[in-house]
Order: structure tokens, then C-alpha cells, then sequence
């Protein structure tokens, strides 16, 4: 990474610290480009570079001849409600075409990326991670051309183990498996636990790919609200499990994709014990985990586990490098299983990749990689925030996560999503409609903007397209609020049979 | 590949076809060393070298101040019978734990590996692989790290669509889907068109962990016999789809996994039509296509495909490079929901393996690497062969299959497979028992051999410790035949409901 970016983003944040802190509010002077430059050791044009970003993203104003000025604008943004649910769709919504269509666009390069839960490339190690994939094949010759175990490339195993204590997890090499990224261990660990026809507990909203793996591999889903601030409850799952005969629980407890929620580490060890009581496996996501923006990682879910039902699925997709496919899974008590379906799956992962980022990992520079990746997402996490903010209409609610690399916007007057996402395409800007993130059409009027995008003037104008947008679609939105079915009762329920029956 | 190997085995082919030919019978004198040396123009150490590989396999033998003269050889190895099944299974067969136990030998090192499909590392273009690996990083930079669309590379996808004309498939550039390997691309086939309690129609014998996918998802499987010298017949798959209600095929037409069979393109093109009569899709995997013996490159039996029911999988994991995990599926009418699946699977393939791999195409270098590697895996092939069948006990069976890596062998006296494989594994050798290749529990009597390891004394020493096995296994082996069941209907039916109930 230029260690010029990082100057210029350093000056930026300091002056967005001090307003958020309030030390500077709307009319206030910011300090001079020469005392602040002087401060943070940077050069004049560094500072002023800085400046000027945040004059266009409309932070600060120039007046001539007197400095720079904070804009009076309005008050943050609002978390987003708490999850309910539109009556039952009147017109149909086509998820799995919405999804194709969100991830056709997934890899192009024609667009402003927010559609996207991906980590801004620049913030990537990927030309380090080439030389040492490079090295690699030096070193190891055809050997990096062999089939791999099913189980994966020993150093990197243990390299997870290393990693895993981190998190609170304690495993041994032989409970770690390599998979193709995380999407093939929540795959291979749904195999592990569930049949065809069995119902999983999920939070509400959830990553669309898996609702749409849920869905084809013939499973019903009962949808528990992911609440602003605070994730799942453990009451509200508790509630479920009495309830309905439930064969797994897939959450993704740090930093829910979309609404970027973290269940605290408490409630975390709560659901443990109570899925535990029940025997019900826990599968969780874990690929957010390590940008985490407070000071300490959170925990995993599976640190609380004793009787192997926790299954965690965990990736560098968004810390290192997607294009790698390189993911794990830590399948507690079912590795057996695990193998068995790694093996008809896709035998073993890719030997190159693997071999590489143990390598990376081996030699420290992940753990120093992360200490710059954290405060750069967190950065460009406020200020996508910010931009929002200022952009999108009054009324407008978002989260504002700790961690990972999406912000979860409601729209508002109930603006669609889907409609939104189509005028953004038209304008060259990617974005996923919040109904995709549900499998009972909730979230219509919700949109999950990559928050991990870099700065500058290209996503200022495109925050500001997006915004345009938002108010025209709140201007013919409907005006009544359709009358909430989840009042009552927060959870949704499927077409499940009851416990007893 | 170092060319003084090729020599050696130019020279000991050359004695060996001579003998197969029958220019050359037992007790013959064989052309001498000096003679053959200067026809062939290679050195006299070469030429020497491979006559005494020929004398430990036991093919000739010197004789004191006369010359290497041909052993009293018992005639070539009779094809296998047909397939059969024992009466049910007397004890249970725990087929997970042997298939889990062969994949976990796949990669050791420490074994002579006869129990895995794979292609002598030797044969494999590795260094220059890893060579243009190299030089894509250094061309590509940082892209070789992004996400790659879930389709696939498209210059990779490119080269598919020429490869595909060499096996009589015209397909667009949008019908193509790169996968993890073919393992990959024949689970996605499989979600594409069937659904758990589905009946799949398969070959007997099967590669095991097309069976173990099968069982995993909640299919029911019909085994129709593949039949030495020609694999499925369109009679008996006519028979099989006229009673039953088959949702999907799968079959390997060209060089089945493990008994090696073709299926003649005349035969494939009916069964193609057969199928479509019924609106049945059929799932054909085709790894082994381009590893053909014979002139001609057996067509694909997608090349007779006219409604897109047909699904291609193959890979370059036997021709190139298992540890780089790249293969494809041509989904025909199914690319939608094919799409779907890869993305919810493992979101797409590694990007650097894909772009290395699309280099090598692209630059010439897989057409020439053919030219090389069918003569050296036939070669192989036939040495194993021979080997096999001056080593192992008379009443051995043995398929010569006209391409691929496997040999299909069965023990004589029924000789238990599984037995077999245990006391080979004892000894250092790997090897597939026959059993695990049905779901049926067939073929308890059969091993799977791998044809394509290099030659040498550690070869035919392991050959000969698994015919000194094969022999006490025929000691204590039963002497009665237990009655064929499938002597008046040789297709294995499963409990599944007849099609007009």
C-alpha cells in the first residue's frame, strides 16, 4: 500500500474525528492546511490534497481568503428499525434472478463497486502475495502441480490453529479442513448436519447466497430477527427451538452480512448452551471476524463450544485475496463427514494458493497486514457512513458496523430496492436490494452498500447519484406504512409443522 | 520429461510389442544388445538398461554367453467377466470407511501409489506450468488476486470451446462454466437436474466417489452393467429407462473409471437419443478422453446432443495438473441453474490457476503435450499389463482399457478385494478395492489398479508382492462360486418403485 494513500487518508480522518467527536461542529473553522500539515508531519500538498477531498464530499466548505469551514449538515444518520415484514409480496419478487444479475456484476470493472461485500483492492496485500506465490514455485517446484490432501496443505492448517486462539478457539491440527473459500465450508457443513426437508434457524436479513443454498438443497428456514445493535437474541432463539424442531442454526455472529450487526460475546456463549441443550449444530460465519474495528477481535462462537456442535467456516477472501479460494472449516465433531463431502465435492483445494498464503502467514506478515487493514476499513467505513449521510434523503436509516465491509441502508418512504438497484445499474453503480437478503421477501425498502470502496471524487459523485435516486423513489413511494405482520411476534415463521406433530 | 527415459522405454517397448505381436515366442532369442542399440540409435548403457528392466519384470532372461532370451510366459491376461453381485453382502461393508481410508493415501508419499487414477507425475508438464504460472504473476500483477466471475475466465473459457471441437462438441463461448475440477462440475450437473429421491442411472462399476456423491444426496441409483470390450449397452439402458422412472444418467463413455471401457461412439449417439426420447439429461465425465491410445480421440456423447440435455464435465487434473483443481462443465440447457449452484458452492474457481492454465492452451503448448503424454501413459499401460499378468496368480482377469490411468483386475478365486488392499497397504502399495466401486457391494473380488506410475524396480517388486498376495488370498479364498443373481437380469435393481406406480 502507498504510504502516500495512507498520509493523505490520515489527515482526512483526523478531521473527520473532530467533528464527529463534536470538538468541531457545523460553521466551525478547521484548522489551517499549514498548522495541520506541520502536526501530522505531512506536506502541504498531502494536507490540502485532504482538504479538498473532504470539500467534495461536502464535509468541509472553502470560503476565500478565511480557510475552511464545516458544513452545517444533518445529524447522523439512525440505525436502521428493527427487521419486520411487508404483507405477503403482491407482486412476485424473482430472488434468484436478482442474484444472478447482482453477481454477473460481481467482477466487473465498468462499475462503481457497491453491490459487492468485497474489500477495496488497494487495501489488499496482492502484489506481496504474488511474489510470495512466485517464491513458491521456486521453492517447491512440481509439487505445487500435485493433488493436495483432502484435508489440506499441512502448514496452512496450522497456521488456522494459530489463528484460531485468536478468536477464543482452541483446535487441534487435525480438527481443520481447507475448503474453497467459506462458501464451500458453509456448504460442506450444512451437508454435515441437515438432510433435505430439515429447517434451519437463520438471522433476518442473511447473506442471499445462503438463503439460496438453504433453498436448493431443499431446506425451510425460520427467520429470526437480526436487531440494529445487537444481532440475534439468544430469547428470541430460544423461542424457535421450544417451538419448531430445528436441525441447525447458521448465523453470522461477527458483523452480519448485510446489516453488519456483532452478537456479543455474552449472548454468543448464551446460544451456545442453549443450541447445546438441545443438540442442535451451530454453524457460523466467520469471514469478518479479523476487521473488526474496536480494539479487541471478537470472539467466535465456537471459543464456547464443548461439545464439537459449533461448525465455523471462516476465509481470506476479505483479508487477503478472493481470487486465491482459499477458506477453512472447523467442523467440531463432524470432520468425518466434513472429508467425505470435501472429497465428492471438489477432492481438495488448489495447492499453488494454499501453499502461497501459508507461506504469508508463516512469515508474520498477516498479523502486521491486519494492524493497517483495520483502520483503513474503519475509515473508509465512516466515511461511507458519512457520505450517506449527507447524500441520501431525511429519513433515510443505516447501520453503522464495527467491523467487516457493509453498511445496511433503509431507504426512505419505503423506496424498493430492487427498483433502486436497477437505476443505479443504468448509472454504472452496483448495489444489492435488501429483498434478496431474506427467503419471506422482508427488506424491500433496504439496499446493502459495499462500505469498502475507495475514496475520492468517483464515489463521492456516485454516493451522490445513489442519493438522487433515494429521493425520487421516496417522492412516488407509498405513502402509508402497510400494517407490520411481525408486530406480535418478531419471528417468521415457515410452513413448518410444529414440535409435537 | 527427460528424453534418455524416453529412450530406455522406447527400447524396452519396442522388445515388449515385438512379444505381444508375436514375432518374438517363449524361448526365442531377443535381438541383441548391440543390434538393437544401433537401430534404434541409442547408447549401449541404454539398451542394456532396458533389458534388465525387461529381465526383473520377468519377460526375458539372460542366459550365460548367449544372450537375453524370452521367458515361458503364461498367455496374456483374459479380459474380466461381466459384472455380477454377490448374494447380499454377509457382513456389512462400510464403504465410507475404505473410500475415506483410499483418499486419505491419495497424497501420501511414502506409498507406492497404485490406489489413486492419477497420472504419473512424470508424464505431467509441472515446471513449465509453474514457469508460465510465474510469468502470468508478473504479467497480471495484482489482478490474479480479485474475484473471478463465477463463470469463469473468459480466455480459459475460449480455449474450452476450441478444445471441445476435438471431441465433437460445437459450443458458444456462453455455454461453457470453469469449476474446481471435474469433481466439482459433476456435483453441480447433479443439482442441476435432480432432486433428493431421485433415481440416477449409472455404469457398473462406477468411480466410488461419483457413488458416495450420489448417496449423499439422497439418490437412488440403478447399476446397469458396463460390459468388458464395450461399457453400457443402449439395450440395457433401454430396458432400465422403459421400467423405471430415471430422472438423470451418469455415465464415463470414454475409458470408465475403474474398468477402463469405451463405449463406441455408435453406442453413445443411441444412448444420446435414447435419452432424449425419454427427456432424460445425461451427465457424462470426461477426464479421461484425451488420454486415448487408439489414432482418433473418441467423440464426446454430447457431440450427438441435439436438445441440451446432455452435461460435459471434465478437468485438466490428468492431463496437466490435479493440484491446480481447474475443470469445466458444459451445462447445455441447464447454464441458469448451473450459475446458481457454482455461486452458492464456492463462489468461483482460484483466479492465478485458471489464468496459468489458459496460457498454456493458448500458446500451443496442450496439443503437443498430448502428443507426448498418450504414447507414454499407453506404454505404461501395457507394461502394467504384463506385469500384472506374469506376477499375479493364473485365473487373474484383467481389462487392457484403450486410454485412461486404471486397470480393472479380478482376483482369482474371488480373492476379497478388501482383504487385498489391507495387506498391500501393510506392504507400502496402495490399491482400490473392487467393492467400493457398486452400491451394490459388487465387485468384492476386483482391484483397481493405477496403470500410469513409472516403471522400474520399485514397480515391479510392488506387482509382485501384490501377486504373492492375490495368491494367498486364492489359498484361503472360497472354492465354491456363491450363484450369480444377475444371471437372468444383469441390472442391479434398487428398491424403487416401478413407473406406473
Amino acid at each position: 500500500m502507498p504510504s502516500e494513500s495512507f498520509r493523505y487518508e490520515a489527515v482526512r480522518q483526523s478531521v473527520v474525528d473532530l467533528i464527529e467527536s463534536g470538538a468541531l461542529g457545523p460553521g466551525d473553522k478547521a484548522p489551517s492546511l499549514r498548522n495541520l500539515a506541520a502536526r501530522m508531519r505531512v506536506s502541504l500538498s498531502t494536507a490540502s490534497l485532504a482538504y479538498g477531498q473532504l470539500e467534495s464530499e461536502g464535509v468541509l466548505e472553502a470560503r476565500p481568503k478565511s480557510g475552511f469551514f464545516v458544513r452545517a449538515a444533518r445529524a447522523g444518520l439512525p440505525p436502521p428499525s428493527a427487521p419486520d415484514c411487508e404483507a405477503k409480496t403482491p407482486e412476485p419478487l424473482n430472488r434468484a434472478m436478482i442474484i444472478h444479475k447482482v453477481l454477473a456484476d460481481m467482477s466487473r470493472q465498468d462499475m462503481v463497486p457497491l453491490g459487492v461485500a468485497r474489500t477495496a483492492e488497494s487495501l489488499l496485500p496482492l502484489a506481496q502475495l504474488n511474489r510470495i506465490l512466485a517464491q513458491v514455485l521456486r521453492d517447491e517446484g512440481e509439487k505445487v502441480g500435485f493433488y493436495g490432501s483432502v484435508q489440506g496443505h499441512e502448514p496452512l492448517r496450522r497456521q488456522i490453529v494459530l489463528r484460531a486462539l485468536e478468536a477464543g478457539i482452541e483446535c487441534a491440527l487435525p480438527e481443520t479442513l481447507i475448503t474453497s473459500g467459506a462458501m464451500e465450508a458453509l456448504y460442506i457443513a450444512l451437508r454435515c448436519v441437515v438432510r433435505t426437508g430439515d429447517t434451519v434457524a437463520i438471522a433476518s436479513p442473511t447473506y442471499y447466497c445462503f438463503l439460496q443454498l438453504l433453498e436448493n438443497l431443499g431446506l425451510r428456514v425460520i427467520e429470526i430477527p437480526s436487531r440494529p445493535g445487537e444481532g440475534v437474541r439468544p430469547a428470541d432463539l430460544a423461542q424457535v427451538v421450544d417451538r419448531f424442531r430445528v436441525s441447525a442454526c447458521v448465523l453470522t455472529p461477527n458483523f452480519n452480512n448485510p446489516d453488519g450487526t456483532l452478537i456479543p460475546d455474552g449472548a454468543k456463549a448464551e446460544i451456545v448452551s442453549l443450541l447445546a441443550r438441545h443438540d442442535i449444530p451451530l454453524i457460523e460465519d466467520d469471514v469478518y471476524g479479523d476487521i473488526h474495528f474496536g480494539p479487541e477481535r471478537p470472539k467466535c462462537s465456537k471459543a464456547f463450544d464443548r461439545k464439537g456442535l459449533v461448525l465455523t467456516c471462516a476465509s481470506f477472501s476479505k483479508t487477503l485475496a478472493p481470487g486465491y479460494r482459499v477458506g477453512w472449516l472447523l467442523p467440531g465433531r463432524f470432520m468425518d463427514k466434513a472429508l467425505e463431502v470435501k472429497a465428492t465435492t471438489s477432492v481438495c483445494t488448489a495447492t499453488p494458493t494454499q501453499m502461497a498464503i501459508a507461506e504469508y502467514l508463516g512469515a508474520g506478515h498477516y498479523h502486521r497486514h491486519l494492524k493497517r487493514l483495520r483502520p483503513a476499513a474503519k475509515a473508509l467505513m465512516l466515511s461511507m457512513h458519512d457520505l450517506v449521510g449527507r447524500h441520501f434523503p431525511p429519513g433515510t436509516r443505516a447501520s453503522k458496523p464495527g467491523g467487516g465491509t457493509v453498511m445496511w441502508v433503509e431507504l426512505p418512504g419505503r423506496g424498493d430496492g430492487v427498483e433502486f438497484m436497477q437505476r443505479a445499474l443504468a448509472k454504472g453503480i452496483t448495489a444489492a436490494p435488501g429483498a434478496i437478503f431474506s427467503s419471506q421477501g422482508c427488506f424491500r425498502h433496504f439496499v446493502r452498500l459495499s462500505s469498502c470502496v475507495p475514496q475520492g471524487p468517483e464515489l463521492t459523485h456516485a454516493v451522490q447519484t445513489l442519493g438522487a435516486i433515494a429521493q425520487d423513489l421516496l417522492v412516488k413511494g407509498h405513502e402509508d406504512r402497510i400494517p407490520d405482520p411481525w408486530a406480535d411476534d418478531p419471528i417468521a415463521m415457515p410452513e413448518v409443522s410444529p414440535k409435537d406433530s
